[in-house]
């Protein structure tokens, strides 16, 4: 039996998604995503988005869970966006819960399928193994959700990184568009 | 690769907690619950609570999710509760995301030790392997949480059925009260 923590609880703001300041886990600046976007972010000290975190064992009995702040904004048209990953462990999945704000969970397979779906409040998202997800946020506010997942799924950006993925989702006259990405792959 | 569910996405209201009526999978009614309280609830028709599943496969490799929508009430002062069990897989662990009303989460160990922890909206839970949980309602609305486990985590409600846990949630003058349970373990 699985034992080393004892339960517990913590608040999570359901508007603002905020888990607790001291459970933050990961802020992204642009500088830190220079090279994701098709245009130029570097060197600016602006946070896009922040992870709060609840801490459990990498153990694939335990559910890892964090909330997402993303800021709204875009580079060239490019909606602000998270790295994205695949889970090391490529067939664990997630859920994700939306809680405010207006987004995208762009995903893809290593084979180049991809799948768009929506977020904003009351969405839940199912991931499935062996999919790799990144959230963008196409609204005007900070785009929020809670994210759920097995402990030990861990995360792969080095793929994404230098893959990207097969679309971009970009600002365009009457809303967000999604296109092909010019640079997937190379 | 785990691949048999493609990406998709549903919606949870996050005040009534209905994922989808179609995506229902349990309604427990008063005589469902006979025996599980002190005082007698036979032969009610009376829903107590009902549970909102996303179907997933049941392996360690998925995050299982639902919503849990549980009325306001009492049997003899004892407030409506969940069946409550522990995971067959006994090591499985369990997040809780509370939505709205006021609740209690009622865990227990086999070797009888115990835990309360408080459930509203915005509440996070951690519910370790080994421990069985039960949701308790001690407001005057509806109790609505979202949980996520293991997708192979299964329900043992017999442990419970037959032993109860070591504590119930009563109604007191001047509030909840967490009082040891007379029938525990017998």
């Amino acid at each position: 039996m699985s034992d080393t923590l004892a339960p517990f609880t913590t608040m999570v703001d359901l508007f603002d998604g905020r888990l607790d300041p001291e459970r933050e886990t990961a802020q992204r600046t642009l500088a830190d995503l220079e090279g994701y976007f098709q245009g130029s972010s570097l060197s600016r000290s602006e946070v896009v988005y922040r992870v709060y975190g609840i801490p459990v064992p990498e153990t694939n009995s335990e559910v890892a869970c964090s909330t997402t702040v993303l800021e709204a904004g875009d580079i060239e048209g490019e909606y602000y966006m998270t790295k994205g990953h695949f889970h090391v462990e490529r067939d664990r999945a997630e859920i994700y819960v939306g809680l405010s704000g207006e987004g995208r969970l762009v995903m893809a397979t290593e084979d180049g399928r991809h799948a768009v779906e929506p977020m904003r409040r009351g969405t839940v998202n199912y991931i499935p193994g062996g999919w790799a997800h990144r959230s963008v946020n196409v609204g005007a506010e900070p785009l929020v959700f809670f994210a759920a997942y097995i402990g030990d799924a861990g995360h792969d950006y080095a793929t994404i990184e230098r893959r990207g993925f097969p679309v971009l989702v970009t600002r365009g006259v009457e809303g967000p568009r999604v296109i092909d990405n010019p640079s997937y792959g190379v």
